[in-house]
């Protein structure tokens, strides 16, 4: 545990007692409420956010926008500047938006949901111990002589039970081909990689010598959108690097219905497939690079994808997915080896793909690897876990049962169809404030480097600010008789001017047009009103949930109050929710590290219900009721009532 | 059950019962003892078997040799002439060899052993059922809705255990792959190939539509000389069409030791794989065209060959089997794919071969599957085994225990290292007697065709007549001194003519050498001192047998009494005897039909014992003592003490 330092903010004395050595001071006052001006994202370069030091040690980049004697004075810039002890600064007015006092709203400094460590995550379920499903054991075979002469391969099985207690193991072909050689390189000392399957222990590659130390896995994430990776170590039970890259799918069409039709083009099933494993390709070069482990000692790839990710990657047609009456063409795929998809994964050829079950069409093995990781299928509260992504999905249930659905949401959340937006990766603004006067944005982005766009977080975080200062209604039109430039009409649609072209990093202002809010209205409609559905359908409310798990790749940065400004969320316990960030990446870590979970995987697969949407009366009606910022029925919105009443945002 | 008819031979009147309608006069008075003169082998040229009708129906092939006014008389060619009712022959003074009368010996028609039929050596093992581990079966399954919107992979085994109660089975990743569109090819009906493994049903194979009765096998004993081959039907439980060819291997080396020290060249491996391969795909050729099915139905392959056939097919490195302490790399081989194999044996790709597991580095997967075949693992009774290839294998025991053990024959026996020798097929010398008085042979021929050389029971046939008639010595030289032009030096070694070039089908002379009884002794007596060092292992004597079991390619046309007269065998009780052909084919028929007896193939394996021949010094005594005609200790071979004391043969 890192230590934690007391920030005290002037004027007003709010004080945040746990910043950490590497937050800089604006990233502190804004998750905390206190407002200071940033136009650059905490890249330094727009140089608004000035504070000045009182008390307390602190290092600080030497910006050029501070002269020698201001420097001396302690004045610093907030984004730059970080707390070796307890500090305290004092906002000036130049630095604070519009008029606003510091602390100019209540403070909302735990109003932030539970954002966990992995190690937090990881203990969200209960009880497990690393033992995974592939791993590597070390032998010392006795020599054979003319009274012993037991043959090689009865030999080296005899060493796996005496030795590790795993009977009746079989031996891939290849293994027992090239075994001669290799247990008399090392005088009969040799590494084996075991699985254990569902028919008993299979030995699928050999290693002269004792090298069971190194041994790891990869696990993905395949999203439609984003595809993570992480590379583990298998004996130490940590994760060592991870990467993302862009699906490289999204060449041939943005969601997955446009890639199954795709697929249906002459050779487009081969070139989805070869896409997908180009990305994986991408994403192990670069985790291999960071971490420094040899690709080769790599035993394992575990995936967790929707349906249709699943199908493409594996080479399955996904055809008969969009058509009624969405049958998938199968729920459990026996793990294939990496090296035959497409034209390889690049890992030792003796090295299987596991693939998340899926429970139907549109409710694939992420969801079920989310369930997994959420803990959710092993408490006895009501849990309800969510993963937005491209699509959003939902999942109501505890340890005895579980139902799922999907949202058609689109990819807003994930920035996409959204003018300005990308995934949450650096330069991408992630938090968005707006002064309720001069309706000028303070923005954060990731890794605090000059904005190129808005990720997830930040649009919902700027709609939230943009709809709470009134600039937008409650339909998501821009209020243009404001007194602000930026508020604009721009080729006939308005649109909000979030980064002037001199501080962003592509050079151009950054926008959020009317287009934007309207396909961010309808992604968060879907989902509430599915979520809504599902509730319905076991004849629960909102309220009688007692947890809910939010996944996604926004997860980390999402504010749950800014989500429930734009009913994304209704507005209950703020206490319940827990950010598991990507849960598909979190369960198909623990995949990778026990077999028992991965047996719990099929099982909760085999156990989960699906509710179908479309053609859900319910659901439509629902989901017109919920296009409206933040819903057209504010009984579960009562704090938006009253603020939108006081700025009269209300309309 | 063909008809069989009486043939009475005068003068002398001697009557056999069993005649069938194919075999040739001349063939039903060699194997009864009755003596017609013939060179030619019973191709018909020579002229020489003239006989006279006395009484019955026969049809005959017209020879030239014989003219008109003889036709008109009753002369036939007993080459020649098959029987249509129970016939009387006069066999004429000049037909007769030199002046003996028809009958000149004792007669031994019934000194021959059990010859058996298909189904009588599948019903050695007593109790099987067809039921082959791998087979297909058809399936309906309900089409999709709306309400019943399980995905094509559980709708597909939720019919193999509705259906066929295939509970479990899993499927073969490329099969899901292409499932969608296999089940709606021919409206949901299917046809699955399903495979009992150790670990469960697997799926290997799925075609549209209900086409599960063209379910075949391909079952096949790989010699180091020859590789023979059946295809089987599955469904039906029979064999349709049976091929052989040289083993390609050959060309790199006779014997396995030779194989072995090439496999260890530059590429020697992959060659010595790709001449197998090449073989079998020789043979599927030849069993294709012959029964006219398509290759695509083959269901299965089963191999059973010597631990190095083995380790050469599937691509194992055969170096240490060579080396002390003699440690085979393997002796359960999983099922590999037959297209993976060098350049492929060319079946469908989902097609397994199966092979024989081994005992050790010299008892091989052959003599398992012949141990099955005979069913010697299921019988109180003790019981030998030999198998006689290019190696001669014996496996002593009963349901209890079986001991094994492996002589280093050479390949004699399979015409190996003989000048003239041949494998038994059309035209190879099978049978041989020989006139006590002019020292001319009687030759008959496989398929009676024109002579091209001499197989394994020729030679053994031969030497025995050579020595019964006293043309050779016990000690296998020529005696010189005899007054017949037969006896001749060629080069500075004696021979004996056995076909003049103008009766030949080669045009040259076919001779049996000292060279070649030197090595046909040294066969023999491998085999009796391997056999008699076993039995007293076991502290049992030649006189505990209560069967023996005899296979080898010559099976089928060795001589007891013959095998006898050169100590192969001693003189016990000929009814012990049973001729089984082919034993290894016959055990791998009966693994392909019975997935219950490839189980007990694992377990004889398993069970058995080797006794290691190499530096064991009662074993050379033994050999030693054998290294005479028929052995130096003429206790066990009262007969043949009789006759040579009475020829004289005796040295």
């Amino acid at each position: 545990m890192t230590e934690r330092y007391t920030l005290t903010f002037q004027p007003g004395d709010l004080a945040i007692s746990d910043v950490a050595p590497d937050e800089s001071i604006l990233r502190a006052a804004m998750r905390s409420g206190v407002h200071i001006n940033a136009s650059c994202g905490g890249a330094g370069s727009c140089g608004k956010c000035v504070v000045k030091l009182v008390s307390g040690e602190t290092v600080a980049e030497r910006a050029s926008k501070i002269d020698d004697a201001d420097w001396e004075s302690g004045l610093r810039l907030a984004c730059q500047t970080y707390l070796r002890s307890d500090v305290v600064v004092f906002v000036p007015e130049t630095s604070r938006m519009g008029n606003a006092a510091v602390l100019d709203r209540e403070m909302v400094g735990d109003r932030k949901g539970k954002l966990l460590t992995p190690a937090e995550l990881e203990s969200l379920v209960p009880d497990w111990t690393l033992d995974p499903v592939v791993k590597k054991v070390c032998l010392t075979l006795p020599e054979p002589s003319a009274l012993d002469n037991l043959n090689d391969l009865a030999r080296f099985k005899k060493g796996l039970k005496d030795e590790h207690h795993l009977e009746n193991a079989s031996v891939d072909s290849i293994w027992i081909r090239n075994m001669p050689h290799i247990l008399r390189e090392q005088d009969w000392s040799v590494t084996a990689t075991v699985v254990d399957t569902n028919y008993g222990y299979k030995v699928i590659n050999l290693e002269p010598g004792a090298v069971c130390n190194e041994d790891y896995s990869v696990v993905l994430d395949i999203g439609t959108t984003t595809v993570w990776g992480q590379l583990l170590d298998l004996k130490q039970g940590v994760s060592l690097a991870q990467a993302s890259e862009y699906n490289r799918q999204i060449s041939f069409g943005e969601d997955v219905i446009s890639r199954i039709v795709f697929s249906q083009k002459s050779r487009g099933r081969e070139r989805l497939q070869q896409a997908i494993v180009n990305t994986i390709n991408d994403i192990i070069d670069s985790l291999v690079a960071s971490s420094g482990i040899d690709r080769m000692k790599i035993s394992h790839l575990v995936a967790a994808g929707n349906t249709t990710m699943t199908c493409l990657l594996v080479g399955i047609d996904p055809k008969y997915l969009r058509m009624t009456p969405y049958v998938p063409p199968a729920d459990f795929i026996p793990p294939v080896r990496a090296a035959n998809l497409g034209d390889g994964i690049e890992v030792g050829r003796h090295v299987h793909l596991y693939t998340f079950p899926s429970v139907s069409s549109y409710v694939g093995g992420d969801i079920v690897s989310g369930v997994l990781g959420s803990g959710m299928f092993r408490t006895e509260k009501i849990t309800l876990y969510m993963d937005i992504g491209t699509n959003g999905e939902a999942v109501v249930g505890n340890k005895d049962w579980l139902l799922a659905t999907s949202c058609s949401a689109g990819p807003a959340f994930e920035g996409g169809g959204i003018k300005h937006g990308m995934r949450a990766t650096d330069g991408a603004v992630e938090s968005v404030r707006i002064d309720p006067v001069t309706y000028d944005p303070t923005i954060l982005t990731i890794s605090e480097v000059s904005p190129v766009g808005i990720c997830g977080s930040g649009i919902i975080d700027a709609i939230a600010e943009l709809l709470e200062t009134g600039v937008i209604t409650q339909n998501g039109k821009f209020r243009t008789e404001l007194d602000t430039w930026r508020v604009r009409e721009t080729e006939g649609a308005n649109e909000y001017v979030l980064v002037e072209a001199e501080y962003s990093g592509t050079g151009d202002d950054i926008v959020i047009t009317e287009a934007d809010i309207d396909n961010l209205v309808r992604a968060k409609a879907a989902i509430y009103a599915g979520i809504q559905t599902l509730l319905e359908s076991v004849a629960l409310d909102w309220s009688d949930l007692e947890q809910v798990y939010v996944a996604g790749g926004f997860g980390k940065y999402l504010r749950i109050e800014q989500a429930q400004a734009i009913g994304l969320f209704p507005e209950i316990d703020f206490e319940k929710f827990t950010f598991v960030g990507n849960g598909s990446l979190l369960g198909a870590r623990l995949v990778s590290f026990s077999k028992e979970l991965l047996r719990s995987a099929e099982q909760i697969a085999t156990s989960m219900t699906n509710v179908e949407l479309s053609d859900n009366q319910t659901f439509m009606d629902y989901y017109m009721a919920a296009m409206f910022l933040p819903h057209t029925d504010m009984t579960y919105f009562p704090n938006m009532d009253k603020v939108l009443n006081e700025t009269g945002g209300a309309s």
